[in-house]
């Protein structure tokens, strides 16, 4: 059966190219998209790791990233990007963050539905901004868009928030807070997988490094690299422990890994491999200063370190004769 | 009697192009375009509907559109532009904004006319650097160059404030506050459109929803709606009675109303009218958004939500084939 | 000798033409770029003013210039930036900021060493984003580098700040703080000059002052009237005496004044003298705004006002028809 939107005037002509199953499919790409990975398996996967942990995240992601890639079909976006689940991964982040930070009453539902909508606005618009210099928008529609209602949080009295939300305070120096152990490590490393979808498990966390297993190896091997190498930093940079251990060093980590490990650079190269390298090491002092930097806030950095280094490494890259770009059809973005 | 400028050496030739009535054309036309509007009978009632609440910000008004456009000819800008009144608004804004904010004396005096020639500056920058993507500058050179001269307060032991700054706090989770009756809508609705100009009058906002009248039916109409709009999406998250009755989360939700219900986008088709409802739906979000992240600096919110959700809907709806865009003819700016 | 970076297999070929005497010409000019001179003997003077004060400061600023161009050598920047010293400026500054607000201990060392190389990255990215406007990045990789590491010091127990980190707190409205006298100017003046490479000593002023001297005589009066400029606005705002006296309002000014009355635009004009004018008038003003913002953060303004009123004048003068700019030639970035 055809989902058919001529009904609605929006858009015109015969257009069957989307079947049902073919909305399935940028759904499930779309879920994958998350990681950078334009598999529908993988996705699938990645929302068996979700369901396992919690049915609300899990039906918030299907329910956020449908309605995001409705949203791009509705409004005429492009069809091959729609297709890739492009248009998908921003939204079900934002469901799940917003469900995650926000009780789960029907006006949430109704900002769910909303703000999906709304992070599809916003990923056209800085595929138009950043088109000019070849450059994806990666998470950032998710993180304007959900930090957007966080903020309002403080302006509007029916927007209850479940106390998850950091306390706006004003930075302060650090002092080492508890004592890292195997037992950090090991948690920190699938903790910070699956931090990336905001599940604190470390089931989950395995289930998301098979399904990027059965997406691409390189993709999983980089992802566990990059948590290790975040949980690494922090530890000696002298992070919080159970910080360290919750994943909160790793997510960011992990998604510039695997941007910079298995999609955007060609492997094989020293000088590419130690850009990687550099890259992934820079993320948590990032993540600690994004951190520190919206405390006066109260909302979370979410994966707007991920963001910022993923671009900056990207636009420098265009300046480096000496790093392998990957070739465009690599780069699913 | 010409106005000629060739005296100082900066406008060279026998430009007799800008005679004193084209000056004061220019000035009015500037007053208008704070709505989007380039007409110079809009201009006029604007003025006439800010002198008939308060004669010192008529003549802010005046004077700060005055100097931004004699600044921009004295630099030698675009003709055309300046004619159009796109160098004259921001000088209006900035003029008006720094008498609120800070006590009318001469050092106060002084810094508008300094603000409102900057305000040209950072005009021609911000055309320099969006004409890569034709996105017009909006009023986001008031809000810079005002927010400049606020957070300069905290330095600064001669600029003496008003005390209607508002106070630098931490953003805290919001409450309920008074209950929303036909009075909050009613007046709400017509002071969300005199808090363009920093009006709180319902007679003001009345002569300015008649100035929109006769530069457009189609903006005035969606004047209204758009501060109906504000109040009610407000008024549904659960924000303060008294702030929805002063037009606080309508202004913004006014100019963004007005720019894709009747500038931007061509009217008629089913999308574009959601398009625009959209984008007039998630201003009172953004507002609320914005006026919380810069509690902790106490300095007011201004038109940036407009600016940022329209830049949003306009930088998003290239990638929209749905879409019907307004003729370039039709966008003055 | 030359120095060979084939061995590393990241420059391929018999790439001889960076000697040793060339890589120290590099960092020379590196440290001169600092104040936008492309000269190694003006930056043999820089160096040794800094020396004069402070030998760590010295030797911070030779290891940070060189990391960073040995870094864009690396990975196969431009050739022709580097040996100007484009590649070297911002790292030298990141290391005198990170060892300035930061104990000298190993891992501070350490940071040094990265942060100088990341400040590479920034300015390869930054340049790539700017090149669509041919606007500089200026000292901007320094600032968000350096800012990086201060902001992480609340989430990193081991980074051990040298408590000169100004506390974060609420901007509140400033009170008139001492009396000017004629040793708040004379001090002021060449103390502005020291603080751009954060030195608070008047030979240093004096050193700096004659190194501009010996690369351009117009650098060395546009320094000097930057300075006095920052200090006569600051002082007629109401800006606090010690402040003033410790150059804090005129460091960016002479920058600016730099910019403007001796790099990108050419002399000779009155209006172009008019712009660069109020360019450096607007410049204590934006510094305290930037400072005022930046308080909740706890981390100071740095040369954030420099680049932000050039990046504002140099974008706004494509639209001035009425200024001269330099020939591409006169602009060293």
């Amino acid at each position: 059966m055809a989902i058919r939107f001529s009904s609605t005037g929006l858009v015109v002509g015969e257009d069957t190219r989307f079947s049902l199953p073919a909305f399935v499919d940028a759904i499930l790409r779309g879920v994958g998209q998350v990681m950078l990975m334009n598999n529908a398996w993988t996705g699938l996967l990645f929302l068996a790791g979700i369901f396992l942990n919690s049915a609300l995240f899990g039906a918030a992601a299907l329910l956020g990233t449908a309605v995001s890639t409705a949203t791009a079909l509705l409004l005429g976006a492009d069809r091959a990007s729609i297709r890739d689940g492009l248009f998908g991964f921003n939204g079900g982040l934002v469901a799940i963050a917003l469900l995650y930070f926000l009780e789960p009453n029907p006006l949430t539902w109704g900002c769910v539905v909303f703000a999906a909508a709304g992070s599809t606005i916003v990923m056209a618009a800085m595929a138009s901004l950043l088109d000019t210099w070849k450059v994806p928008a990666l998470t950032a529609p998710f993180v304007f868009t959900s930090l957007c209602f966080f903020l309002a949080t403080a302006r509007f009295g029916r927007l209850e928030t479940t106390n998850l939300l950091p306390t706006a305070g004003l930075p302060q120096t650090a002092a080492v807070e508890g004592v890292v152990t195997a037992a950090t490590v090991g948690e920190g490393l699938f903790n910070g997988i699956a931090q990336v979808f905001f599940q604190g498990s470390l089931l989950t966390g395995i289930v998301f490094a098979i399904g990027l297993l059965v997406g691409s190896w390189r993709a999983c091997v980089a992802a566990l690299a990059g948590s290790l190498v975040g949980i690494l930093v922090a530890w000696g940079m002298g992070a919080a422990e159970p910080a360290i251990r919750a994943g909160a060093f790793g997510f960011n980590s992990v998604l510039v890994a695997i941007a910079f490990g298995a999609v955007f650079l060609a492997p094989g190269r020293g000088a590419t491999f130690a850009y990687a390298l550099l890259a992934t090491i820079a993320t948590p002092v990032v993540f600690a200063a994004v951190s520190a930097a919206l405390e006066p806030l109260g909302v979370p950095a979410l994966t707007l370190p991920f963001v910022l280094v993923t671009w900056l490494f990207l636009f420098a890259s265009q300046r480096f004769l000496g790093l392998s770009r990957a070739a465009a059809k690599d780069s699913p973005h």
